[in-house]
């Protein structure tokens, strides 16, 4: 399939084109020859003899001449013989814009698979159906294949959207706001081209700097999960990828499912998804465009150090108290730029950061500052300030930010505060690319997204280890407990599991009577912990077969006497292999480390910590097998209460590698057996930095 | 003083009134005269015989007819003696433009001072120094007394600003977005008229419906505290107060300090403040603008239930997000609501909330779904939203939107989404004050925020409590530490002070020496706790001289030999009265309830939850003796942790109400003492709901 052929056509049949005005497939022709598309229009359609001049042909076959792409407007049903034509003739792209397929049910959905295989049988790239169409801005190409109201302009942003409705409004903001696209694609309900196709086609796209996309379901998120970071910042081109993805809460899920008939998965997973896949995620259409203009024109920022210029106190404060909001830090300058300010700005001025060049402020008070500040070692990144005061030579200013940014690589955000008195200044900074925001807020909010995507990015390459394992062991394990016909695996055994991928594990045996249990008890020493074994009891604590901290003989036998007789009560036709008789874990912090396979998005491991910040605050964070050691650093980082782990309280930091190589060996396991289904380690305990963790419970299903 | 004479004078006289074009006096009389000032105007300048024709006055003292206010516009060193003369004259309102004051160190300092000790004298009302000025767009008035660049329009927000640059930007924002104004102050230094004085003001201003306010700090926050709420949300015409303060950030707050000279105190103060207040913060400009018009021309909504109606599912999905994020709930329309749009919109329209009218809809399903909508009793507020589509009447639209919100009682928020094709439905919406939003987001957000406020003014009115105490016990106490000569009472003596106000705390007796100690365990009953009890020792953990849990004679006696043991190492000169023989607390959770005293807010009590939640997750909230139930209950709601005490894990729910008592009895105690500096029960034990709570430890401070 050839994407190229869609966003490049050198001829294109247009199925449906009609001579009325008002229906979309006119529409699209007049967009079509309005944009001024470089290549030959062909109007497909039996009944008219031209439209809008240009000649008419009643069939596809008809047309003498090589077709690259059809665009096909026309009833639903008729569409697979449409394509059939396509096919033939050698159509490699095809755009449909017709509605009436999955969408509207069970007899679309049939028409929509029919739609599919005959793509796939001539290799055709299809867009759509039920789309708003495709355009390539490109003063080259300047192909409007869409029915929107206008052609937005030329730029190198590229826009992926699912709804085409927002589609429209998100073009209607750009022109409003001055932003050009490299490719515009509505793509429906991605029948054939889907976003990772895009996404792997964007990524040599020269016109193409940064993407942005709206998405309400990925098509297929285990192929997202491996392949999108290629594009984004795996590529040698680093081409960051915004993405809007609604269906956040339950009930938008739900809004989005009766919409478009997709089941998204659950929100936490695509949040996962995006951060393993280094996507940035957008919460709002605003902040969707703030980054894309900022990652279409300004480098990254090379650290969190922010410069604040301005000509007035109270946005200076409050854009320092954005600053650090977001995670960025206040510049401190060299005192040699404080000494070049001091030659030229006012006594009143401030000279430490923010930069207050003081009210009645002309240009070349912002052109010194800007020029100092950026030459600055300590100086990142600039924001830049205006507010429209009685003196203030707006238009000039703007003139000294365009200057001054273009001679340094760092970059500058702006924010001219205002809509009327500032507006020619607005339309000069935009006119040169220099990123600028309504509010100072959105400038320090964006360039803080920048700057962690930067980070992101630069940090040191880390590749999935390769533990050395006994995958022979597990392998038999797992035979056996097939053979046995059981899906659950009891503590010890999953124990052999842990232990043959090396994973810390107290020590532990199988008491198979009282007698066995006491002479394990004394060769562990006391203080020791007695479990039930059984493969019928899951949940050890809903039959009381947990006893915790016996420290001598007497309490053994009591312990296993009472056990017994509890399990007996509980679920009397258990059968029951003995008891784990297992070392005392020290005290430590817990934490759960668990694994599940998703139908969607494969292999996922799990991280929280332990007691109510699982179960109640839901503090968890998820990760996708194969995980790199920076993947499940990241994720252990991610959790709320991240902090409790640093080491508060004059409690020394916990030992977070020993538990992130546990993560790593974990999605090891599941890489190497597709047959473990779910995986719980609950509690592993965590120990000070060096002392390593262990882990206190584990149990292992298997499909 | 008389506020009135600053925005309804019938005469002003604008001393320094410049010939020179460009100079800010010029540019204030010229604003004057071409705002269309409804009074009589006497540019007072020695040098000048006419301004812009108008007669010029060589001193205040020239003018023939009575001046009700001056605007002074010259060097401030010669401010003083104009308001002599101003004051002998009989002009009651003064704005002082000039800077050249406070801001500028001591000297400055020393001259605003002067000047505050004239207005004084002669009662004026005076706003400034250092200020943009004062604006009043009613029509009538239409007084722009103001060195911005245009006369604001006419609506119903009145606006106060600490920043003269920051009230520009905001007014330009304003003219771009057609918002209008009651009033407008820019306060400059504050040195006479405060923001309070405003407030108070504006609460019988007939002209305002909403106050939003910018300040870096409050110039008597105790006093706002007492007063603010009388016109927010105790007044008989709620009038919402949203205030954006700069400086939340510790670093934000030091560039206030640097620009300003105001010490702000933390900005955790500033959070309870307006919580109790009932103040609604903003965070950004743009949510100060965007609850601004919403709260002017909207009703609160009586209940959190949205519909949302668009002409697209993917803004529908976005907005269901942004409305469940925010704390709202999607409405679930009745059945008869549903029959009614059954009948006239497509087959393919969502039924369900949210309501989409599908992409080809025109004003007649518009008006036909928001009529029905607004008309179900289980709809509290509406969300309409807008793609362009190709068959969009934006403008009929825009008008049926008006038409069905004005026929109705409930909120209605608009999202036209774009910029370019839906301006002129913006535009219509605008006219008639339908609040109107760039992103569904905000409306959502916007909404919500309302809704909170609803809520909060609509809560059952509760008063401060009186609790029935022994205060004579108290006050005998007091005098006794004071005579000593201490400023720390121990905990058996801070728990006789808890004692005589009621608070429940556990049975705790001095044991003088080992006998008595050991006589007073067994009284208790075991396990007790043994505490040492010095005047010497603020922190008793810190010399050991804490252990819990003594079972036996035995126990109790060696552990009070290593207590004195420790005590005498730790501390050698510590004078020890004995040990505190005190109950073992029942298990439950920790709770800390803390008060001291801040020289700016007065009496301040906190609340958070033991361990880690408030040391290191500042997991605190505050509040302002005396608190009345609804504010304990608030502050105890408003911890992040809230949950914890809900009830999680099979928990039963905490007995909150008991430490709201606990809260209030503390407020009490504070009002009542003012001598009590600090004072810490940390930990208070919560039990389940009905079981109450105890005070595990306690200490006081006394000034």
């Amino acid at each position: 399939m050839d994407i190229q052929k869609i966003f490049y056509p050198k001829s294109i049949a247009v199925v449906g084109a009609s001579t009325k005005e008002g229906t979309l497939s006119r529409t699209i022709f007049t967009n079509l020859i309005g944009g001024g598309f470089n290549g030959v229009l062909y109007p497909v359609n039996p009944k008219a003899d031209n439209i809008l001049g240009v000649k008419c042909y009643p069939t596809v076959s008809a047309i003498p001449d090589p077709v690259d792409m059809a665009i096909i407007v026309i009833p639903p049903e008729y569409v697979p013989s449409v394509l059939e034509e396509c096919g033939q003739r050698g159509v490699k792209g095809i755009i449909i814009i017709s509605a009436g397929f999955k969408e509207v049910g069970a007899e679309g959905a049939a028409l929509e698979n029919k739609v599919v295989e005959i793509v796939k049988k001539y290799d055709m790239a299809l867009i759509g159906p039920n789309c708003l169409g495709v355009i390539n801005p490109e003063p080259n190409v300047a192909m409007n294949a869409a029915f929107g109201k206008f052609m937005p302009g030329s730029g190198n942003i590229a826009f992926i959207t699912q709804s085409g409705a927002l589609g429209t409004a998100i073009l209607d903001y750009a022109k409003g706001l001055g932003i050009g696209f490299s490719k515009f694609v509505s793509m429906g309900n991605k029948a054939g081209v889907k976003e990772l196709d895009l996404l792997l086609y964007l990524k040599d796209d020269p016109m193409t700097k940064v993407i942005i996309m709206y998405v309400e379901d990925l098509a297929n998120p285990r192929a997202f999960i491996e392949k999108a970071k290629q594009v984004s910042i795996e590529n040698e081109n680093v081409k960051p990828i915004i993405a809007l993805k609604s269906g956040r809460t339950a009930e938008g899920a739900k809004a989005a499912s009766s919409h478009t008939g997709a089941l998204a998965g659950s929100d936490l997973m695509y949040e996962a998804l995006f951060a393993q896949a280094g996507i940035i995620r957008a919460e709002k259409v605003e902040e969707l465009l703030d980054m894309a203009i900022a990652f279409e024109s300004m480098p990254v920022p090379k650290g969190d150090k922010v410069c604040i210029v301005t000509n007035a106190g109270g946005p200076g404060i409050m854009t320092t108290d954005a600053v650090i909001k977001y995670g960025l830090k206040l510049a401190k300058l060299e005192e040699s730029t404080v000494a070049e300010l001091r030659k030229f700005l006012p006594k009143t001025s401030n000279f430490n950061n923010p930069i207050d060049v003081i009210g009645d402020a002309q240009h070349d008070r912002y052109e010194g500052a800007m020029a100092h500040v950026l030459n600055d070692k300590n100086v990142d990144s600039v924001i830049v300030l205006l507010t429209p005061q009685s003196v203030t030579d707006v238009e000039e200013i703007a003139e000294s930010v365009v200057r001054t940014s273009k001679a340094s690589a760092k970059p500058v955000l702006a924010c001219f505060m205002g809509i009327v008195d500032v507006s020619k200044g607005i339309d000069i900074l935009k006119k040169h690319k220099i990123p600028t925001y309504r509010f100072p807020e959105e400038a320090a909010e964006t360039l803080a997204r920048m700057f962690k995507f930067g980070e992101f990015i630069n940090q040191p390459k880390s590749e999935v280890k390769s533990y050395k394992v006994d995958k022979e062991k597990v392998k038999s394990i797992i035979e056996k407990v097939k053979k046995e016909g059981r899906t659950f695996m009891p503590e010890l055994e999953s124990l052999e599991v842990l232990n043959a991928y090396g994973f810390p594990t107290l020590q532990s045996k199988l008491g198979r009577d009282k007698k066995e249990a006491l002479k394990f008890a004394k060769e562990i020493g006391y203080p020791i912990a007695m479990k039930i074994v059984s493969p019928d009891i899951v949940h050890k604590f809903d039959v009381k077969g947990v006893v915790i901290n016996l420290k001598s003989d007497a309490e053994v036998e009591a312990a296993y006497d009472t056990m017994m007789a509890n399990v007996k009560a509980f679920k009397p036709d258990a059968k029951v292999w003995g008891v784990n008789i297992q070392e005392m874990a020290k005290k430590g912090e817990e934490l759960i480390v668990g694994a599940n396979r998703d139908a969607m998005f494969g292999p996922v491991v799990m991280f929280g910590l332990g007691g109510i910040y699982v179960e109640a605050l839901k503090d968890v964070t998820f990760g996708f097998a194969p995980l790199k050691p920076s993947d499940a650093m990241k994720m252990i980082k991610s959790v709320k209460m991240y902090k409790v782990l640093e080491g508060i309280r004059g409690k020394p930091p916990a030992d977070l590698n020993a538990v992130a190589e546990c993560m790593q060996r974990l999605s090891q396991l599941l890489v190497d057996f597709e047959d473990i289904s779910e995986l719980d380690m609950n509690p592993i305990i965590v120990y000070a930095l060096g002392e390593g963790c262990k882990v206190a419970d584990v149990r292992i299903l298997i499909k």
